[in-house]
Order: structure tokens, then sequence, then C-alpha cells
């Protein structure tokens, strides 16, 4: 069989191996996955490198489905490969099979999840990126599009961003079936729409019939000898192609074919034929910063001030000084978030991702993907713009430090827009993540150290203000942590807060002594986890518990603390202080006063909290 | 003074406004306001439309500020067009004023909040769809954006989508003053950078100087000549233009110029130019689409069983034969949210928004603007793509419905790139919104009918998969209540759920009753506001209370009940079931199950409840 006959007869092989698999399963996207089946057939018989018994191989190119939900053609190459046996694949979609309704990294030679439309795309751009720049390495990252995804802006951001950095180790294939889930797309089969559009970002575009081998091979080829430019490859494809009953046909997507049995005699029976992808050549190792390797935090003096955010950009220098694989990424505004520190002095290690907060988190993930660990920053309230992205991260099992300065109305004039108020409910709500609010910039830069060898999304919140430096330098603070900051034998009431609130909190217990009432303080920057035992002892000698927060009521440091007493024997009272306004513009303390989480409110609440307690008693 | 010349003093004005409103701050941003200060200038002088006395009247053009951190030449504009007095611009970002450090609707000449760059121009995009195809009247929008928000996709979801509809009547400007926030942007002046792409999505592009008064009144009346077409007006400027301290130069984004004064001087002084700003002609009224105006809910007969996710497309078409301000969006899965019912009874009033959820929300933000109600639907997990264009939407006191489909592990074998665990949380999250999550068809439909007149963001959580009829058709919900389903004068537990765990909650409540325990369950259908006064009695007469919800711990159902009972005088036990695990493939009841939230798992956590409390009063 000459190559070209293989690769007709691969392509039939992988629609039928996706006919079976979704066929077995009882659902799945067999159409979506038949369209670009010869597209696939090629590239892994001629371009791909790729050891499949080796999937940690660092040479090995990345081949990512954008368009998740072809999932079944994956899998279909992954047997073609002798990843994964017949039988293995046909455990398509069923309850605790590796083989799941869309790729996740399960599967050793997945490295993202997809499935969620328009993320593929962008996390190859992260990891030819490091490839390019970081990594050094000649391996090839391939992303298989969908034409319904180019809709999303975040495939644009993506283009914009491979452009801008000339990553011609990229190569976009986009699958135009010209069927959406629902009806045509906006373009149809109108190629030009895509390839001018990709040739405004400055992509080398090729157009092309996806369904022919020869012109594939002739792509593919022009892709590997574009230099400076990424290439995407728009292929005029037939979703369902091959079989009549469905071929580009509308309303059969994301379905198993009515017979697939008749399908697959029309696409000429079973195959099992097996491809030997070609290894990664070469012996190249990724290239590594090199480093002093010893980590030299910066450190604060107590009685002085400074901002958390501060304390992130010092620390994430002294961390990048250290560690050769801590790169950080800014949706520009490093002089905000204090990225710019790292930019200067670790210029080849910080990527300016523009206002593109998307992008910016896709980039990160790119990068865990080949092992870096990327810090990314921007303010609290646009990582927001990322959340699908986040998500996914977890889905993923990415490892991502995502820092969100500016949180809260203590910001000030700029105005809501500007204020997270919603970044604790939702990142606590990411699957695995972990959520940091540091309240003293030793603390801050503490944390930042762990934060670099955690698993999973962690979030790390900063403060713009100015905070007192409460806390010696080179105070240990553990990730799950909390810190009581003040206590007596006889606290009468405990006040919870962390960031900007600690301080009030504090005020507020100078307060409440000019009262005659006494009251704990715990500085709880460890939102989650939480340190349940010490809230639980607190709760035990006090009675009942304030918490405060610069943060809308729901799924904050409020709602953390109450899950910690849910079910539990001794259920305190716990009044919890949050922002349950709109805010406007005004200073920092007119922000806090006007939100009522400001000293003097929380003083009132614990001396009203207190009254009660004594006249239940009585 | 001729046109020309009264245009460059109006330039000149509108700078030293904005230097004396953000010197009078003590912040804010006058260089980014003085870059495009003379493209305002023409355009208020000339083009504008504006009854600036009746900002309600529906034939006023619409001017947002997509880079609304030009804020302070905004308001420069509202004062010389003698909407506000210079006194009270100079009241800019103070406690109380409603010159917000960015724009907001607590203006009435603001339409909706802008601040988080790669908002506006979305929005205009739905503001100026309902002026083509809904209100069919001649308004124009204008919407003056920034080059660094370029690099954010959903600029070019907004472009995608302002081409696909031919909106003739909308014009963006971008002002290219090559500055972001930290430094150059990725463009710099390349003016045809922006231009080829804006061709390529179909607009009608033109480069020009942007502080030429006659280049700018020649692009504008160019921009009102094409039809077919959107335009955009691509500005070469100077930030900080016409100080030559600031001018052009790095470092002097988002502050307020060192010395005014000078500045001033500079600028030839304080004028107090008055603008009459023409008045929108004609008699427009906005168009309204007949209907009948009686409202027929779809009914679904007890006993039987129904998706929730295909009442809200019933139910959505029952609200547009009566209604004929309702609208319907998609994100191109229709046929999954049911939206595809609304489509081919009101194709009129149906929006295809494709797969671009910013867009889709934008859009919907938009359509409100004028008055319209747009019900915006997709898979639940996909409207966190929209996240922050949510929380905007709040700022903007948006009144928009959201519908997000295929909630939680029970969608069974897609997996959780699909499913919706952290919607609840992010959701409730936000500044004053409803969160509904029906448990049944026909309740489903009610609640989407009083949807249709709430304020705020309405989130409506439905499911995949189809449950019980349970209630009859007709019977009424209100939003903030519950509904008991079982009860009795002894029982010793209260099992709460919503959506498909109620139903899991139903038969839990079954398993106990053949242990001898008897169990209330609750169908907290409405998550936020909550009905704290049942769950209070229910505690109270049960003693303790296991939550379930198809959804992460943190932040949704469980949550919620927990607030209820934080500092109220009775607290009872409360167990919080929720998704722990990454899910992976599985049926529906494997997954529900596998996450520990079926009834079997139900009742195990009742019954573990009510034996520790047997034994701790034993």
């Amino acid at each position: 069989m000459n190559d070209h006959d293989l690769w007709r007869e691969l392509g039939q092989q992988l629609r039928v191996d996706s006919i079976r698999s979704s066929s077995a399963a009882g659902s799945g996207h067999p159409t979506s996955s038949m369209s670009a089946a010869d597209l696939m057939a090629v590239l892994m018989a001629k371009y791909l490198h790729y050891d499949f018994g080796a999937a940690d191989d660092p040479r090995n190119d990345l081949l990512i489905f954008s368009k998740g939900h072809a999932s079944p053609l994956l899998y279909a190459i992954y047997k073609a490969a002798g990843a994964i046996s017949d039988e293995e694949m046909l455990t398509f979609r069923k309850l605790g099979s590796r083989i799941e309704g869309h790729p996740t990294p399960v599967l050793p030679w997945v490295d993202v999840a997809t499935g969620s439309l328009g993320q593929g795309l962008p996390i190859s751009v992260g990891v030819a990126y490091a490839g390019k720049y970081l990594d050094r390495l000649p391996y090839r990252v391939w992303c298989l599009c969908g034409d319904s995804e180019m809709a999303e802006g975040s495939m644009w951001e993506a283009f914009e961003s491979a452009a801008f950095h000339g990553l011609d180790n990229l190569t976009a294939i986009i699958d135009v079936n010209r069927l959406g889930q629902t009806g045509e797309t906006m373009h149809g089969w109108d190629l030009d729409a895509y390839a001018n559009r990709a040739r405004a970002y400055g992509w080398h575009a090729i157009e092309l019939d996806g369904h022919d081998v020869t012109a594939i091979d002739t792509a593919l080829a022009e892709a590997l000898d574009t230099t400076s430019h990424p290439t995407v490859l728009i292929a005029r494809t037939e979703k369902g192609h091959g079989v009549a009953a469905v071929a580009d046909k509308n309303g059969f997507h994301g379905k198993p074919l009515a017979d697939p049995e008749a399908a697959i005699a029309e696409l000429g029976g079973e195959r099992d034929l097996q491809i030997k992808v070609a290894r990664p050549e070469g012996a190249g190792k990724p290239y590594r910063f090199e480093t002093s390797g010893e980590l030299q935090l910066p450190a604060y003096e107590p009685g002085t001030k400074e901002a958390t955010r501060k304390a992130y950009g010092d620390a994430l220098v002294a961390l990048g000084n250290a560690r050769g694989d801590v790169i950080a990424l800014d949706g520009e505004v490093g002089n905000s978030t204090y990225s710019e520190e790292f930019a200067q002095v670790h210029p080849d290690r910080f990527i300016q991702v523009y206002i593109s907060e998307q992008q910016m988190v896709s980039m990160a993930v790119g990068l865990q993907v080949r092992g870096w660990r990327p810090f990314a920053a921007t303010f609290a309230a646009f990582l927001s713009r990322a959340y699908d992205f986040v998500r996914m991260a977890a889905v993923s099992h990415a490892n991502i430090v995502l820092t969100g300065s500016h949180a809260g109305v203590s910001i000030g004039e700029d105005g809501p827009s500007q204020m997270a108020l919603e970044d604790l409910a939702s990142l606590r709500a990411v699957h695995g993540s972990t959520v940091l609010y540091p309240s003293d910039p030793n603390q801050a830069a503490a944390l930042l150290a762990q934060a670099a060898d955690r698993k999973g999304i962690v979030f790390i919140r900063t403060t713009r203000e100015k905070t007192p430096v409460i806390y010696p330098p080179g105070e240990p603070f553990e990730i799950g942590g909390c810190r009581i900051v003040r206590e007596t034998d006889t606290d009468q009431v405990t006040l919870v807060g962390a960031g900007i609130t600690l301080h009030e909190a504090m005020a507020a217990a100078d307060l409440l002594t000019a009262d005659g009432i006494k009251a704990r303080v715990i500085d709880l920057y460890s939102v989650k986890p939480i340190d349940a035992e010490t809230l639980r002892a607190a709760a035990r000698e006090t009675g009942a518990i304030v918490t405060v927060e610069d943060h809308f009521p729901e799924g904050g440091l409020g709602d953390a603390v109450l899950d910690v007493f849910a079910a539990s024997d001794e259920r305190p009272p716990i009044v919890k202080l949050a922002v349950r306004i709109m805010p406007g513009s005004a200073t920092p303390a007119e922000q806090l006063a006007a939100a009522g989480i400001d000293g003097a409110h929380i003083a009132d609440a614990a001396r009203e909290l207190v009254r009660q307690r004594a006249g239940a008693k009585a």
C-alpha cells in the first residue's frame, strides 16, 4: 500500500472506530470526528513525532484537540498508534474508564482537558511558547480546532498572541465542516472568511480540501516549512463524511449513528491498521535557567506599612532568583500587580500577555504542561474574565498560581468595575483550589513560596492599600493554617478577618477593649483549605464569632467559616459582615465604612453579639 | 468662530476639564481622556443626536465609552453639553457623587457601566441590534474604544457579530494612543494592524489622524454614509496630547497631572464653551411586536416526566406569545437549552449568538438598555465564560435572565467539561442576583414567568435529565419561596434539595421511612433569595438538616442554607452533601452515586445524623 492509500485507509479506520466507540457508549460525537479523520490520518502517519510508550519524553510533539467533542477520533488515533487497545477504546464514556466523554489528562497522552470550546488553541499557544522560548526544543504543537469555536473571542486572542510571539512551531488545523450543533456556522464553507482573519492577524493560512490526503500532505509540509509565523490549515470538510445518511446533514451533532453497522459497511468495514508514529528525534533536553537555588524572601519591618501586592512582586523576584522554573505572566497591569519587578529582573521568564486574561490563564496552563511554574497576575476582578478557563484548568489537573490584586471596596475611588467582590466565591468553588488572602507582606511572601509547590489552582488575593506589617520576616505560615493575632483567656468574642479586614478587626478589638469587651482576633489568611481546628477552639473558648470580608456576602470568607461549624457539635452564633451594597467611588476608608466592614462596624456587631449572649444567659 | 476652530477649542476644553476633574479627585485617567478629546469634540458638536434633557427619549443616539477609564472626558462632554455643572464635574470620584471613577448608570446618560475593558463594544453591538431589528429606529450607537482593549477576544466577538448582523448604525472609534497602562501596546501606532483585522471581519475601516478635526469630520461623515457594514475609525492619537510633559510619554497612565495649572495654561486655559448637541429628529416610536397579551404557560401532567430545560423552552414560547418585549438569545446550543422552540415560533425575536457567550451576555445587556427583556441560554458551565460580563451587568443595573442548562454531574456521560458545578456559587455572589433552580417543569414555567419582571440578574439553572412532574400545572411559586413536599408532625430530620437532588431527597425519604425515620423534604427552588422562615421552622420542628446539591461544596445551596442560621438563635446541625470529587464519565445515576448525592447517600447521611442526635440526647 502506498502512503496515500494508507492514509485514506487510515482515515476510514478512524471514522469506523469513531462510530464504533460512540455506538458502544450510546452517546458522543461521531460525525464531528469523521470530518477531521483524514486530516488526522495524514498528521499521525507522517508528521506527528510522538513516543506513545514514553508520554513524558520532553521531545514529543503535542496533539491538542481544541474541539474536544471529537474525542472518539482522538481515541481512534490512540488505538491506531497502539497506545490503547480496541477493547479499551470501546469503554468510551463508561464508569471508571479513562476514555472519557471529552479528553482529560487521566490519559497520559492528553495534556489538557478540552470540551469547553475555544480553549485548546489558547493553551496550545502557551505550550508552543514554552517550546520556543523556555524549553527551546524543536517539538511542534498541532491543534485541531472546530469551525464553530472560531466564534469564541478566545480563539482570536490566541491568534493574536501566537503571531505576536512568532510561534512557527504551532500549527492550527480548522476542521471546517460547516455545521455547528444546531445548524450552519456563521461562515459555513466560506474558507476565505477564516483565512482573511488569520492572515490579518499575521498567520500563514492555507485553504484546502480536508478529505484530499495529497492536499493535506502538502499543507502540513508547508506548515513545517513556514518560519516566523504560525500556520493554520483551513480545511473544507464534511461532517459525517463517508456515510451518506449523515454526511453534511444537519441534525446529527452529538449523536451515535442510527445504523452503525450499515455505516461501517459503507466505510469499507472495520480495519486494524497499526501506525508506527515517528519517534521524536535528537537528544534534546529542555533548557533550564540557571539560578542560585537559594530562596531569600523579601523582609518587611514590623511597624512599617506595605501592600501585599507589592510583596507579591518582591517575593516573585526572589522566587525567580531561586528557581529557574518560575515564569511570570501579567495582563498589562504589572505596575499595579507588581509583576513588573519580575519583568525587570527576569525578562526572559516574563510574558506580557497584554489585556487578554483568557489567553493569560491559557498560557499559564500551557506552560505547566511542560513543567514550568506559572504565576499569572492581574486585578482580581479581571480574573473573572477567565473563569471558564480556570474551571477547565482544574479539570486539566493544572498547577498554576493566579494572583488577583485590587480586591474589594478598599481600592477606593476607581469604583465597582475594578473591585473584586465575587472572587473568593468563584475561586473557592473551583475543584481542588487553594484560596489565600494574606494580611501582611511578610506573610504574603511566605505563602507565595509555598504556592510554588502546591498542586492545583492557587489563588492569591492581594490588597491595593498599604497595610501595617504585623509579622516579623521569616515567620512561617502554612497553607491551611491561620494566626491568632490577639487573645486572652477570657475572650468573649472572636473576630475573623483576612487581608484588609484583619486590620479593621484589630482596630475593632481596640475599640472593644475600651468598652471592656475582650475580643480574640484571627487572621484567616488561608480561606481554602481552612484551619477548622483553630476556629473550633476559638468558638469553644469565646462562644461567638464575627467574620468580616471585603467581598459580597455569598461564598466568601464568612461562608467558609460557617461551613466549619455546619454539622459540628458546637455551633456558635456567627455574624457575617460583608459588602451588601453596590459601592460607588470614595476613599478606601470611606468605602470600608459605607460597606459596614470597618473597625467601627465590626466593633458594633461584636458588641451587639456579646450583649445578646449576655441577655440570653441572664 | 468657524466649525473647525470651535471643534479645536472644544477639544482643548475637554482636555482641560479632564485635567481639572482628575486633579480635584487626586486620581483618574486624564492622559487617556486627552487622546480622544478631538474625536469626541467633533462627534458631539456635529454628529451626536441627543437630548440631554430627556435621557429616556427613545430616539437618542447612544454614546458608550468602552474605554471607561476615560470617564473624565465623558464628564467633560456632559458639562459642555450642559447636562452637568462645572461644580458637579469637579465632585469626580468623591463619596456620594454620581460622577464616579468609571461611568455607571447612576447618571441618566450612561446606559451601561464600563471600566472592565472589552465590554463597551460588545454591549454596543446589542444596542445597535436593538436599533436596527427591534426598535427599528434610526438612532446611532457611537462607541469609543481604547487600543489596549483590542487585545480582548470579546472585542473581536463584537466585530464578528456586528458585521454578521450588518449593523451600519454602529460606529466604533478606536483611540490608538499607542500606550497601555505599562507600556506600548502590541501594535503601537500600526493602524493597519487594526484596519486589516477589522476589514477581514467585514467592517468598513477608516484610518485617520485623531487630532485633525477635518479628518475626523470626514471620517464620521463617511461612517454615516456607510450602509450594510459597521464602521470603525482607527485614529492615531497621542496619550496626553497637548501637554508636553506627558504627551506620548510612558508612565502617566491613571495619574493626575503633576502640574495641572501649567498644563491648563499650555492648553490655552479654561474655557466654558457650551455646545448645543443636536436633538434627535423625527417622531419615531420604537417598534413593538404584536402579541395576544395573555400568558398561557405550558402544563405538564403530574406523574409524567419532563426536563426543566424543556420547560424553559416551552415557557419561553408562551412568554413570547404573551409579551412582545421578550427576546431570546442562545449560544448555538438551542436544541440542548430548548431555546430552539422560541426560535421557531418567534424568529424575529430570536438572536443566534453562535458560540460566543461573552457576546451573548453583552447583547442581552445591550437589549435591556432599550427596554427589551432578554432571555439568554447556554449550558450553565459555559456561562462561566461570561462571568466578568455578568458581574459588570450587575454594576449596570441590567435586567436580564440567564438560563444555564446541563447543571451538575447528572448530565452523565459528557464529563466534567460540560458540567456546571460552580455556577450557583459564582452567580449567587453577583450583587442583587436571583438564583433559581427549579425541580419540576410546571414550577420552572411559573418561575420563568416571574423572572420576566424581576430586576437585576436572574439565573435559572435547569436540568438535563427528565425528572418526575410533582406539582400540578398552575400552582403558584414565588421567587424567594420554597416548597415542603413532604412532612409530618414528627419529622426527625429535614432534607433540602433542588433540581435533580430534590428527587433524590424524595427517594431518600422513602428509604428512611422503611427504617422508621420520618424526613421532611424541602424543595429549595429559590436559592437566592432564600425562604429563611420555612427553613427556620423546619429546623425548629425537626432539629437537623441535610442539604444536597449537584454542585461543588463551596458557595452553593448548602452554604445558602448555612447562612440562614448563621447568627440565629437556633442553629441546627447541617450536613452538606455536595460533589467533592472531580467526576469522569458515567450514566447520570452512576454519577449521582459516585458523587455521594443520590437517594442512598442522602438516606445514609440522614440516618447517621438522626442516630447521632439520639445519642447526644441519651
